[in-house]
């Protein structure tokens, strides 16, 4: 597969980005025109609503189009950053017309026909895909399988316990703009009651300076919720591992972008502490961030609008007695990733670049004392 | 020991509050106010620069005095709200005339003349104090041990994996200033830079729309943090059990109160849903808020302001196969509880009532469904 680095136009055919307006997708226009992708051969589509809308795409802009069976003619490529319903109904279409689909929602992830892919996991040249169709993980599951890809390539992985710190933005722009808003109105109640009519919110719970169990439904048998369910289901799929022991805890935060997580790996293998931060020094799409003596480490202000995910608090966990050769399985680590980069746009168009669909660029690298200004408008 | 409620002077001698217009001191007034204590009775002793102010004590309020060494003279009672610096030079002091002192830092905790006491733990009568001084366990692990409690009685533990979410004011007033500031400054940046000199800041991280690791030092050799250390220390001593396995991460959220922690824990023996519902139902001390169907569980909001440690999202652990009867060694629960409360001033007054020192409240109780608005002032 060539490389077509500096090429302005280099793959044939148009490229759809279906949910042109959403937080995902208008992260998907930015990393495409960053990639020299012409404009002029990306189709930004919404639903009707949204028709004659203007997106951002690099220092211009697009026309939004509505979402229609026949809008995928001539297209080598369609990235869906839509709901599931939207991705059943319109991801065969576009397959059909040709095009390799790249969905980020839930709709076809366990399909046995639908490869769920992590470029940093799968390095296969190729990427069989039957149904022209290939899935993009949760975003709290690329970043869990990002973090420790290097550990599981190293020492393999027995089990996981993961608690997940999850930006609102997960949950969309509305998402954002409710805990702005609730912040506001935390720091400075209004003297007597709004009487406009309530806007439809979100969340259940109210999301400043709160933390609340994560809003997907929860089943009524297991207890589990869905985000957590699709961290187990996924985590085993990406890996081909169907009984490895996942146990997570997903939960939102007050952040507006980039998840956090708090994570105990049983590694297969037992690794001493410079073992494993050598493969973690040496693996793909991962920093570390890992100062005791300042106490620097992973933050999701760290992580936004960087591509890789940051690593640190790495230790032997203290409830297990090393082996004689100063050896652990379990280990701690605490991951930061943006969930709209890495955990859904960025992994969507690492896939294409792989597929030769769009030119690559070199993975952003954050320096590891560096920080930015949280982006309070995605 | 006779109950005294009603009584409004039930215990001779005086009370003295040693860090009186700290976050935990002010909260401590208030608790004796309820409990009928007349303001007499009370000494509100800080540092020398906060002598003459005047701190709350329930609709009234008391003169705060410089803490000297003479200060404890006819005090049955001393309660520390101040630092270990602080508490290791006049709590000797306060206990050799003649008071009872329960020390909410950390000099002594780990003493072993010094009893760690969380009431639903030691339910002795009388407590066994050669040192005439009793500590009281750091927030996070009151709050770890006081959801476990029910579970232990009941299964046996023999580990605990805990990532905490923990609020700023455990770091302080000046904390919460921080995060507010902090978080006015990001919703609305200044057009230019303050001229003004800057702030000493509490945390080396931004505090608002941020989740970090947590503020104490990290051991440049096991990677633990303070907090960490202290969670796992003080759980095994206060349940006398130095091989217990505890794995924390503890980290700061965006929160201004109340504590979060997402717990896995390993029972000794196993146990079915009914069993471990059933056990915590019957906790004391503990208030489960666990509705699935309307996906509402404990959040910081719920405990803010209240005594009990919210338990909620009881399930076990999906990666462990249940026996054949459907029980399970392991189980997740997500927790919630006011630190200032539970967690540090609460605790310290709940020993005092065992000790027959103060009178008896009835714990507060907070409606499952119930919410609270968020303390912006503490």
């Amino acid at each position: 597969m060539p490389r077509e680095e500096g090429t302005k136009r280099p793959c044939a055919g148009c490229i759809a980005v279906v949910g042109a307006t959403g937080a995902v997708g208008r992260e998907v226009l930015q990393l495409l025109a960053a990639r020299g992708v012409s404009g002029e051969r990306v189709r930004a589509l919404a639903s009707a609503r949204s028709e004659g809308a203007r997106v951002r795409y690099g220092r211009s802009d697009l026309e939004v189009s509505g979402l229609e069976d026949g809008s995928f003619a001539g297209c080598a490529l369609a990235i869906f950053a839509a709901d599931a319903v939207t991705a059943r109904r319109f991801a065969p279409l576009a397959a059909g017309a040709g095009a390799v689909v790249i969905d980020n929602s839930s709709a076809f992830r366990l399909d046995p026909d639908v490869p769920l892919v992590v470029p940093e996991v799968d390095r296969r040249g190729a990427i069989p895909a039957p149904r022209n169709i290939i899935a993009n993980p949760n975003c709290t599951t690329i970043i869990l399988v990002t973090a420790l890809e290097p550990l599981r390539r190293a020492f393999g992985i027995e089990a996981i316990d993961v608690a997940t710190y999850q930006a609102v933005s997960g949950a969309g722009l509305a998402a954002i703009d409710e805990l702005l808003e609730d912040t506001r109105a935390s720091l400075d109640p209004p003297d007597r009651p709004s009487t406009e009519a309530p806007r439809q919110r979100v969340f259940a719970e109210p999301a400043a300076f709160n933390v609340f169990s994560h809003d997907s439904p929860v089943d009524p048998r297991s207890g589990i919720n869905g985000e957590e369910q699709k961290v187990i289901d996924e985590t085993r799929k990406i890996w081909g591992d169907p009984s490895l022991r996942v146990t997570p805890t997903c939960v939102r935060v007050p952040v507006l972008r980039a998840h956090t997580e708090a994570i105990t790996v049983t590694l297969a293998s037992a690794a001493s502490e410079a073992e494993v931060r050598e493969a973690l020094a040496r693996g793909s799409g991962v920093v570390v961030v890992d100062d005791r003596a300042a106490n620097r480490f992973p933050t999701p202000r760290k992580a936004s609008g960087n591509g890789p995910v940051l690593v640190g608090r790495v230790r032997p966990d203290p409830g297990e007695v090393s082996d004689a050769g100063g050896r652990n399985r379990r280990w701690c680590l605490l991951a930061c990733g943006d969930q709209l980069l890495k955990g859904a746009a960025l992994n969507a168009v690492q896939i294409a670049e792989r597929l030769g669909l769009v030119p690559h660029e070199s993975p952003d690298t954050v320096p590891a004392g560096g920080e930015r200004i949280v982006h309070l408008s995605v």
